[in-house]
């Protein structure tokens, strides 16, 4: 069979993500490979942890991105911190706070769970009463749930944690480079962030930062490779008390030593992806990270005006709302899926269907990273309307996209953002 | 702080990966980013699957990346199918022998190995009498052994296994591309292996296969996440009378349901790398595999009547030989990380070391894809002449870029091989 060139169509991918990638993201790729312990490529690497302190807002040692998608950020932490029998609290919120119980659940943890409903978010002090309750040795929370659309508020939590010595672990995937996370004032102790969303470089690198209550944790576990290790290696590992690692390849005192000054070898880090992080970190510093967040915030307005104007209504508490989802309802009598091909299909725009108990109920539109863009905005509310009024959905037609030109009209004449 | 625009040197990759990487791959990776469910980009995972099928010599309907680096792979199929106090055997004849019982220990084996000097390899015989002696669960063995650049026979081992219902799984991450391997015909039950070496592609990907064999251990162990679970699945999954798989993001009876027809999601795949995989396996394909081995075994042949021809003397039994590494023995009174870090600084060379009791004894040289290639063969020659002799090593001047030339000369006068 022959096979022909790659030759991928241009997509307007308003999802939460994998999302648009800055061209010059793309071409970064391009570069030609380096040997891993090449000093041009260790370079790189310390580039990269650097930029990650900052969009982390941190000035914790440990930044560095995992080689996989995000979830193996997550797993990575979670597997790294958790011994058999150890409790965490999940407040669960939407589909990603289930996957933390279910990693967590894997790894012999003695999992405990509160739930709101889908579409609403906890009051912090609820979160503080669980842990004053059980006093978990983990607390671990989503900040942005894809799946609802919906933002919990955690710069409270972390004082909580400290007070009865509980690790606060947030899965920050779908918020980091589109929402203020601040690692270091929140009293976050380790945060895992995606780079296919916000942050806007192609899917396979999970970035992770932990601080020093974590690393005690990893360091009482470690475990040097036998092959690669020195026999001090192996008399402090006879001294260990605590649990190995259950993972090799998500063991953070390894990759740790790999990404530290010791640089012993572990994998081999994925060369291209790492170029991409650098030149997409790079692009996030250059735009500046209040400037980014504003420009989040900008998008969605003029997305939720255009929307309303639409006469569709917005899923979710709107003082819960994540900026960089906006969820949708589907209308009375209109086939959902059919909605999203034609808009892929016709318009080559991707819009996002939901998980669950939320399937077939919403869709979820992203205004993420370089995806957030005014033209996007104005694109997916003109194609939305058209497609759903093709389908004979009761909604106001053409007022979507004047409402949203109008919101960016005004803005225009009245803000100091450049975007 | 600014960061300049990503620059990296251009490197003649020597080493046993990563390697250098056809600019064709390279610029498959700036093609714009596709939704992990556009047809657009389903119809790519199918086909990477189908060109997997075509390098693995298998029939397997399983043929996948992990998403990760090499040893993602290999922790993924090995935690997939380990349950605790499994039995299984590991023939050690080097460095990645180790790693696999390290990972199989982490997940609760028991682990028996067979130990041989680094340099040499197993008689098949002598692995097959110790499966009749433990008949273990599984069997795991390496094939090529970068660290010592030895390749085991393994053709003959897969009957010994089935008549024991052993399972057969092989890390072939640093042969797969390179050297033949074939997966039914030597009854091969799971195999890794590795993007970064012999496929050309950059590191963080790790394709798989696996039969109806391991399919079978795998499914008896399932678990659909809760938040995308039906109820199907619930109740599938309490009637399950195994130990669930201790990893989620490793869990191959879920990535299984991910790139099956079900496309259930899991993690985002990573978009650009699938790309590269796409056109990495599609060159390979393109130059056919009889093609491919050869010309591998054609620039090994040129390295070794260099190296020889320079009086240096290589590490390992020769008929136990990688063809995809060559080690060299560091003569006498010669730093070798100063011979490599000359290499690097003034040539732009990256020739590797090794680990563990080789460390500082021997220099690897990689012959692997895009970077075995006659003019890095001639280069390599002739800068490891230059700086040994700078060095003062009694070697003999002037006589291994000329006795490889001439070895390209005669080749190309009486052979077939289009190289």
């Amino acid at each position: 069979m022959q096979y022909t060139d790659l030759s991928t169509p241009i997509r307007t991918i308003m999802t939460p993500g994998p999302v648009e990638v800055d061209p010059r993201v793309l071409r970064a790729m391009s570069n030609p490979i380096v040997g891993q312990f090449d000093p041009s490529f260790t370079t790189i690497m310390n580039e990269v942890m650097e930029m990650l302190r900052s969009l982390f807002q941190t000035k914790n040692q440990w930044a560095f991105p995992v080689d996989g998608t995000s979830r193996s950020g997550i797993e990575a932490v979670l597997c790294s911190v958790i011994e058999p029998d150890d409790t965490v609290l999940v407040p669960i919120f939407g589909r990603f706070g289930y996957l933390l119980t279910e990693i967590c659940e894997r790894y012999g943890a003695n999992v405990h769970t509160i739930e709101c409903e889908w579409g609403t978010i906890f009051k912090q002090e609820t979160i503080k009463q669980k842990i004053e309750e059980i006093k978990p040795k983990i607390v671990a929370v989503v900040h942005g749930e894809t799946s609802t659309g919906c933002m919990q508020p955690i710069d409270q939590i972390g004082k909580t944690c400290r007070k009865h010595d509980s690790l606060l672990i947030v899965d920050a995937v779908a918020s980091i480079g589109g929402v203020e996370i601040k690692v270091d004032e929140w009293m976050i102790d380790a945060m895992i962030g995606g780079t296919q969303k916000c942050i806007s470089v192609p899917s396979g690198l999970a970035p992770i930062t932990y601080n020093n209550r974590v690393e005690a944790v990893i360091q009482a576990r470690k475990k040097v490779e036998r092959g690669i290790s020195t026999e001090e290696d192996q008399q402090l590992e006879l001294a260990r008390k605590h649990h190995f690692i259950k993972s090799n390849y998500f063991d953070i005192s390894m990759l740790q030593d790999y990404w530290g000054p010791r640089r012993l070898n572990h994998h081999t880090e994925a060369t291209s992806m790492l170029y991409a992080l650098r030149e997409g970190l790079r692009i996030i510093l250059e735009e500046g990270l209040d400037q980014r967040f504003r420009r989040h915030l900008y998008h969605e307005q003029a997305l939720i005006t255009g929307l309303e104007a639409m006469g569709l209504t917005l899923f979710g508490e709107a003082q819960s709302k994540l900026p960089t989802v906006t969820c949708v309802e589907v209308p009375d009598g209109i086939d959902p899926e059919f909605v999203r091909s034609t808009l892929l299909d016709q318009f080559g725009i991707e819009i996002a269907k939901s998980f669950g108990p939320l399937e077939g109920k919403i869709w979820r539109i992203g205004t993420m990273g370089y995806s957030c863009r005014k033209e996007n905005i104005l694109f997916v509310l003109g194609a939305l309307e058209a497609v759903l009024l093709q389908h004979g959905a009761s909604i106001h037609a053409g007022k979507a996209t004047v409402a949203a030109l109008e919101y960016y009209t005004e803005q225009a004449a009245t803000s100091v953002l450049s975007v």
